[in-house]
């Protein structure tokens, strides 16, 4: 820890019309000639889980191989494929394990039944929004943890982007307490799925493609999607009556790029160092886009006079315990999801009083 | 936009279980021998607003361009100066606008005095936090005017940090209302210092290795400086009585990496995505790193019961008001803020709404 005296010392220099100590130039210091970049060319794959380019999504790892193309003046060519194009989507993360791409674009809780620690890494019922929990993956244990859960499918994950909290979901059944959730039918996957099952409602499994068709015809009565970009485009807002809030299922949604471990410990570094920072980049890049996306489509949805309506409390707070529950049963069951989730909750709790502090009250001033 | 029918179309691809639509290898497609990459070798100069080394900001500096050389592969290297070291801190944006260094690692409202409109770019009062400004420099017209109200000076600026939400400052007189700011002695620079000064109070302009000691002596009455973690290194906490929140003064704060135009101009392409992406991917590095330290460094205040309060409803309102005022009347001196201001109000507004029913209830929850 830097001591007062210290700090203070320096803080004095950054002072307004401090004289300048010219130092000497260190330009001179480094001659060592040109530098040496291998000029070895790399064609990879990257599959991705989402449909080709899927909104900000599927167009997100496009964009994130042209990154990593333009850094590294074309040595690591990437070529994307959509979901289903090269692998179906769900065999992404094996086939990057295998080999048969070097790359893949995700979402770490597809891969729950490979490992359930892996559930995590995207987002956790009333867990951290995005900013908390990029800053759990950069400078608390988060990053280092889901490393050690891929180890051992000789796979790197890296966060790259984030869809930001997303929304309740859709309703055709009007949520007054938690009552109305007994033999409510709702398209809700993971832990959340568990979730409302806990409460008498029974969770299906419905793919993308169908949901418009199942949720119009009554074969189920809520569907929980994205944010009001992409549940615009799905037309959600024209067939259910009622748009709920807040997404306490995922108030984060972490996109993950996936590397094969043994093709990137066989690159140069230089080409490692640009892949990480392209991941890295496109952090901010999604989230910006998400965030902007949604703002434009909540809009036309208010214009449209959509019935956006907050869950009632006792809603939330009997989803909470239910969430702890679930959690409890996937932590007692593996020690490797118990080790993660404690470092999750234990750095939750703590950076909870800062953003309420700042961030919750500055936002409600 | 994506109609309807295409977007389910794409949306069904994802969905679990659908075959797999095995494409002809696109690897073949591409065959234009090695890549040609220049080993030309660049040494730079990056100058910075802070003194050496100076915490998350001055350390920031450091890695930056550790960074950038690392994905070069060392072919471009740059040596980072701490304010005072080769020029001034305040001196910056001229040393590079003049090519004295190529880089710049600072705050553009340090810059006010050469454009006011500069001073929109870091922070506003009752601004947007640092997703939605995040938002409007990549997705909305943010970064575009940026860029045009630095291009007259030969300069090209990218944001590459945040310090995330403050803190409303240090007082050792307690604030029950507006009136209490009438002859209060308060550190409070930029647009924050015009508000007060509107409350009665006098804004002090104090050098950071002077704040501590006026503090304590009674030489100022308030101080504002970052967050927990800046603050408590400082040592406020010991010598004054109360710490306010939220921090209506600077709800984000927008870290500049700024370039030489020519400079950048005569790079190879590919050091040009370095250096971009470089100072993108360090935006979500920065404000990781300081919510951590900033939660860690609260719960050590919280530990040693530092008195930490809300600031008055009535306090926040008037200086609401007083914000607009100070505001209107450097657009109405400044046709270039005018139009960055008209930008980003407007955009305040849209994606205010967004995140009050998403990100605001959530955290409430």
């Amino acid at each position: 820890m830097i001591k007062r005296r210290d700090f203070l010392k320096k803080a004095s220099v950054a002072a307004i019309g401090s004289s300048a100590l010219i130092t000497a130039c260190a330009n001179e210091k480094d001659n060592q000639g040109p530098a040496v970049i291998s000029d070895k060319k790399y064609e990879w794959k990257m599959v991705t889980a989402w449909p080709p380019h899927f909104p900000i999504l599927g167009e997100g790892a496009d964009k994130l191989a042209k990154i990593i193309e333009s850094m590294s003046g074309g040595r690591l060519k990437i070529q994307v494929y959509g979901g289903g194009e090269l692998v179906p989507p769900l065999e992404a993360f094996d086939a990057v394990g295998s080999g048969v791409a070097e790359m893949c674009h995700s979402a770490s809780y597809y891969w729950a039944g490979k490992t359930p620690a892996s559930q995590f890494f995207t987002s956790v019922p009333f867990g951290m929004n995005t900013q908390q929990t990029n800053a759990w993956f950069y400078f608390g244990d988060g990053l280092k943890l889901w490393e050690k859960v891929y180890d051992s499918f000789n796979l790197l994950p890296m966060p790259a982007g984030n869809t930001g909290g997303q929304m309740g979901g859709w309703y055709n059944r009007k949520i007054n307490s938690l009552a109305d959730y007994k033999g409510l039918k709702m398209r809700q996957p993971g832990i959340g799925g568990n979730v409302i099952t806990k409460a008498g409602a029974a969770a299906i499994l419905s793919p993308g493609g169908e949901l418009y068709t199942n949720l119009e015809r009554g074969v189920i009565d809520a569907a929980d999607w994205v944010g009001p970009y992409h549940d615009y485009l799905m037309g959600f807002h024209k067939i259910a009556k009622y748009y709920y809030y807040p997404g306490w299922q995922e108030p984060t949604g972490v996109v993950e790029l996936i590397v094969n471990k043994s093709a990137f410990n066989n690159l140069p570094k230089d080409l490692q160092e640009i892949i990480r920072y392209a991941a890295k980049s496109y952090q901010s890049e999604m989230i910006s886009e998400f965030e902007n996306k949604n703002q434009e489509y909540l809009a036309k949805m208010n214009e449209e006079k959509v019935n956006i309506l907050p869950l009632p409390d006792d809603v939330l707070t009997a989803f909470r315990k239910f969430s702890k529950e679930v959690i409890q049963e996937i932590t007692d069951a593996d020690n490797l999801s118990k080790e993660v989730y404690e470092s999750y909750l234990k750095f939750q709790k703590n950076i909870s009083t800062w953003t309420k502090i700042a961030e919750y009250n500055y936002l409600g001033s």
